[in-house]
């Protein structure tokens, strides 16, 4: 089975998704034919030689001799004197952050009508941004922590009690996040934060609120859930410890957690996903307070893909790419403009 | 100063989206040198010659002896024996509805760095769903009508009282739109309505309620508002209609309105498009009802570009291509990937 892992990105992740890519190729080369698509900063594509899946391969840009590749209808294609070869087969988006998360790859692989492993580009949307988050898992029924929005060229003037966890809005891996404990923390977490986004997201501070990630995805109309994980954390990670994170390929316990909140988790998460996220494995990180669940955050491309969490990750792959959405397709027939040349040629 | 018209798509609108490049071309051509760039059904691109900028030339597939042009880094390209030549001007996005509205130009053109006119990808998400606006409407702090929605696949229950409108929560022109009156008429509209989304929106129908258009943009730091429109209406346009309506290139009337209305329409006006709107002309329509101002509609890409609105529309055009927003640039020093080599080297 063929499939192209695409990586790399015009993003603050950028570094992450490389080592994602290189942890998702040893969780899958034994079972896929696997091709490997380098994205880089100004958007370029690259066909990386799977033997040059190192990191040091891009950060000595080395990529830049490999073949550059071209987007168009229907795959990536090399050109080449004697014409051009295109790659015909399935994409894995595993460009975490901007562009791969953001909505971009899945309006471009939409658009070239190339099939794709990732959130559409509404789901992209929707999770990229913590606000709209809130939006959704609102409408769903999914409860989340209150929350306040603080615009770059707002006044300082926050409400929620302290501690605080000030987040940039549009970021994953804990970029630019802080725990503000007392005013005097409150304006360095905000330029902090505003270095990365003009929009942040308050939430209040819990110490010691019990954390459960749970992924899944659904193929052939039933959800694959994955355990149910219980972080390690300090207060939360930062940006270089879920780097290593990224590479995670082993695997983890079962979180000793009751029946009933594993339902909880599962009835949540199949809320979140259904049908918004349809074509993705996505993770999502969950609260749990007084027996309830809360939506942390929703990872639709979760580092490594979460393979970790999954007994099976290369069948549930499989099974993923067997069950691939379809874009409706839209016929254009020119009725209109016939019959108004017809009523013109009266 | 040079404008490529990007027209076209596959959507349910890309007749109209013919009719409205064509209008558009008549109001810009005497100051601008333009270029017109034909997305078709299958997402391939033609650079049409300017003389041949007629409704039939589509209809009867003249576009596919034009030149085919292909997206690049940078701009649209034309390919030739002799090499490729490229179109490097900003583009005029033009077409309505799918593709055009729900973000997928939008991250075509950002992705590949070409300048743009047009909602960029969150603005084309938040307006092209009608359910969406709802969201963003309410956390801004402009009214809507009140609203349920109903999925395919949900049981038909209403609790609206009679007369509603049924919509399909992601399409525009009133394309699968109805006004239910009465319990028997429930099951066809609903029928309509889901042969074109798989989600509908219902609101209360508003027998003869105010309405409404307002258009602008925003350049240098300050919204152009348009003259304030009170469109004309059975009860409301059908697609036919609608479809004129998007070949109109006179100049209408400012309502009979006070100057208190106006100010509240500006007001609402503004609060939606800032930020999220940059480098977009749209078009806001509203209700009044009671004094109060209600938001109907979003048209992030208003029909003929709602140039019959504006005073001085190609000078409107010429200040808005001079602000368009950036896209922030982010660079990958790979800083990380480096640490990490070096503590493995140790």
């Amino acid at each position: 089975m063929k499939l192209a892992i695409l990586f790399g990105g015009a993003s603050y992740e950028h570094e992450i998704s490389i080592v994602s890519a290189i942890t998702v190729k040893g969780k899958l080369e034994s079972k896929f034919d696997l091709s490997f698509i380098f994205c880089d900063q100004d958007h370029k594509f690259y066909l990386i030689d799977g033997a040059k899946m190192k990191a040091i391969t891009f950060s000595r840009g080395e990529h830049k001799k490999m073949g550059e590749l071209f987007i168009t209808n229907g795959g990536f294609e090399q050109r080449g004197f004697f014409g051009s070869k295109k790659l015909e087969m399935p994409i894995l988006n595993l460009i975490h952050g901007g562009d791969g998360e953001d909505g971009s790859i899945a309006s471009l692989m939409d658009f070239f009508h190339i099939p794709f492993i990732g959130p559409r580009k509404e789901a992209s949307m929707l999770s990229f941004d913590k606000h709209y988050t809130k939006w959704l898992a609102a409408s769903l029924g999914v409860k989340t922590l209150p929350y306040e929005i603080l615009h770059k060229e707002d006044k300082r003037v926050v409400a929620t009690a302290y501690p605080f966890i000030v987040k940039p809005a549009r970021l994953g891996s804990s970029i630019g996040v802080s725990i503000v404990r007392e005013a005097s923390e409150l304006d360095y977490a905000l330029d902090v934060a505003f270095e990365f986004d003009s929009v942040v997201l308050i939430e209040p501070f819990i110490n010691g609120v019990k954390e459960y990630n749970l992924a899944g995805f659904s193929a052939r109309g039933e959800i694959t859930y994955s355990i149910v994980e219980e972080p390690q954390k300090a207060d939360f990670l930062d940006f270089e410890k879920k780097y290593l994170d990224f590479s995670r390929s082993g695997s983890v316990e079962h979180a000793a957690v009751s029946d009933a909140l594993v339902t909880q988790l599962r009835e949540s998460f199949a809320k979140i996903y259904l049908p918004l996220f349809e074509g993705a494995l996505i993770r999502c990180d969950f609260f749990e307070i007084e027996g309830e669940v809360y939506l942390n955050e929703i990872n639709p491309i979760p580092g490594s893909m979460a393979n970790y969490l999954f007994e099976d990750f290369s069948g549930g792959v499989q099974k993923l790419l067997g069950s691939l959405p379809d874009k409706k397709a839209i016929r254009v027939n020119y009725d209109y403009i016939h019959s108004i040349s017809q009523a013109k040629g009266k």
